[in-house]
């Protein structure tokens, strides 16, 4: 089962707000509800939320009546603009909708435009799985048998079609016979770590630990860790990865213990158009999420709460940036614009061949 | 209203896992349920510890029936292990059973030491209260107008008596005028910067932001951090300090950040038998504690956890120790071993003077 896929006319995804208790999908024809699903993280993960926006796009495309060629893709173009404005960080909300936007902007006529803008969602679709099995390949190479692997957040088939990015790394690793094992950070305020991550890895058989977040330090000092592997939401042209808040701290705490830190996300994460780590927009979400733990309220009525969702790891602590087309080393300017430049081409290519 | 307090025969205690949204108190005048309330967290904070502790072996000593001195002092000695048996890292629980102790063993008749042990135990409640409002005073003199303070777990009046040792730090720097602000770290996985350290704050009108553990380092770097206080289970002669989980990478981010890194804690914490932080018995508490919240699951089942209760923050890492005796800097050894020469002077006069 995929994290999204296209079924039977309509979008199919699970409910990430319900795992692992309830394995619930969703189906819709409806962009406003999948827009309203990605704000709601009932769809999460920034390459699920790329596949998603493509597909929100798509379902846009499919809904609008206009029959005048000018009109209907002025009327996607707001469609496009209320998908993109769900979340502010994740740099692949914002390239799924692009994708499939420059397929619609060039099509001849309305009904080549629904064909063509659905194409292109189902080859993000598949593509995505594509990819994290690449990640999967190059990241397992960092990843000698009997490692202590230490993961922050969700980087999983959760957060991707299938497979993963950071959990994707582990997987091939595991696939490979190699005897790893790998501490999961709880991950508050969303409990990605505690929720997703460890029923991902349970799952597939991958022996882990549960920890709370502040554990990771204590954690690193006394157990062998080996590697830290997270994914990302956004990478600048410098390296630096902005990812789930406590990104951050993990870094650090690698740093200070001699670990190497280790990012994997497909090329679509990487957005060369932002310089730095403090030029990328943080998301503030809503106080609750920090003030009540899966309904149950944890801290005094009328408390003051900030709850940024990502923070970044500075380039100078990122050891190597996995992507689907080859591990990138510091300094990673010249490799990121290489990788996002392969990666261009074979999406141009790839169209072609339909 | 104390925390723990000698009332009309029996000993009241507020249970702290109901709080924040329920204040309860509990009354006994057998040991065993003060023991178990130990083990249960319902009692917590090392200088409440402490204290609990000496009543809980008062009780015991005002309910053994034996008249025979060796025998009734026999008996107490195993009422005493009973309750050391309760929690293996803060200090201040062996110091609280072996004040009671000293008092019970040099005591002449059995009706004497019964009398001897509950007056001693009422004398450490009232020390505890004076000691914190002198560490406040001495610590304040660290805190400026205008600071931002970053605490975690509880350190606060709930941890003692009253008042508190890191947030006595903060309660006398406020009523001295100072605009101070607290980030408060939630301390997951029992939530007492959430649920105690948030209340009490509230409670005083000193104003703060709550946050996630993996935000401090995030919190450090954005926003103007001038130091850290937290309190203590436990200190090493060298000064390195064991408290609550998290307070390592606390330690470490502070460092990262250069910002001061302040314990503040009485010196019944410092254990001069032990040399090093790592010689300090780390507590393992049970995996439900992060599996669920509040009663709520949130991992899969079947799923490995570590729940180590504490770590330390390597003295290297320690800016100061503030005692009620005075504020220790490094290198720590002779200043930690002044102060508590000073505190066992203190203990002598104040049992002369009756």
């Amino acid at each position: 089962m995929k994290t999204i896929e296209w079924f039977d006319g309509k979008v199919r995804y699970i409910d990430q707000t319900k795992l692992p208790l309830e394995e619930i999908f969703i189906e819709t024809n409806d962009y406003r509800v999948m827009a309203a699903d990605i704000k709601q993280l009932v769809i999460r993960g920034a390459p699920c939320i790329g596949v998603a926006a493509g597909f929100a796009v798509a379902l846009g495309a499919l809904e609008i009546q206009e029959r005048e060629r000018p009109r209907f893709l002025a009327r996607l173009e707001e469609v496009a603009g209320e998908i993109k404005s769900t979340r502010p960080t994740a740099v692949n909300l914002f390239w799924g909708v692009e994708r499939v936007m420059e397929v619609a902007r060039v099509g001849v006529g309305v009904d080549q435009i629904k064909r063509s803008a659905l194409a292109e969602a189902k080859r993000m679709a598949a593509e995505d799985e594509d990819i994290c099995r690449r990640i999967g390949a190059h990241g397992s190479e960092l990843i000698q048998d009997g490692f202590n692997i230490l993961t922050h957040c969700n980087a999983g088939a959760l957060a991707c079609v299938d497979y993963g990015t950071a959990l994707g790394v582990i997987r091939a690793a595991h696939e490979q016979g190699k005897k790893i094992h790998v501490f999961v950070d709880e991950t508050r305020p969303l409990l990605q770590g505690a929720r997703l991550t460890a029923f991902e890895l349970t799952k597939a058989g991958i022996p882990m630990t549960l920890i709370t977040d502040n554990m990771a330090g204590h954690i690193m000092r006394t157990r062998k860790v080996n590697c830290v592997v997270v994914g990302a939401d956004r990478i600048a042209a410098n390296g630096d990865t902005t990812n789930k808040i406590g990104t951050y701290s993990v870094s650090i705490l690698a740093k200070e213990h001699g670990i190497p830190f280790y990012v994997a996300a497909p090329t679509s994460t990487i957005d060369l158009k932002i310089a730095k780590g403090d030029d990328i927009v943080i998301e503030e979400r809503k106080e609750d999420e920090v003030t009540t733990i899966q309904g149950k309220r944890v801290a005094p009525f009328g408390v003051k709460v900030a709850n940024p969702a990502f923070d970044f790891a500075p380039s100078k602590y990122v050891s190597a940036i996995i992507t689907e087309h080859g591990v990138v080393r510091p300094p990673f300017e010249q490799g990121l614009r290489s990788v996002v430049s392969t990666a261009n081409q074979a999406i141009r290519q790839a169209r072609q061949s339909g």
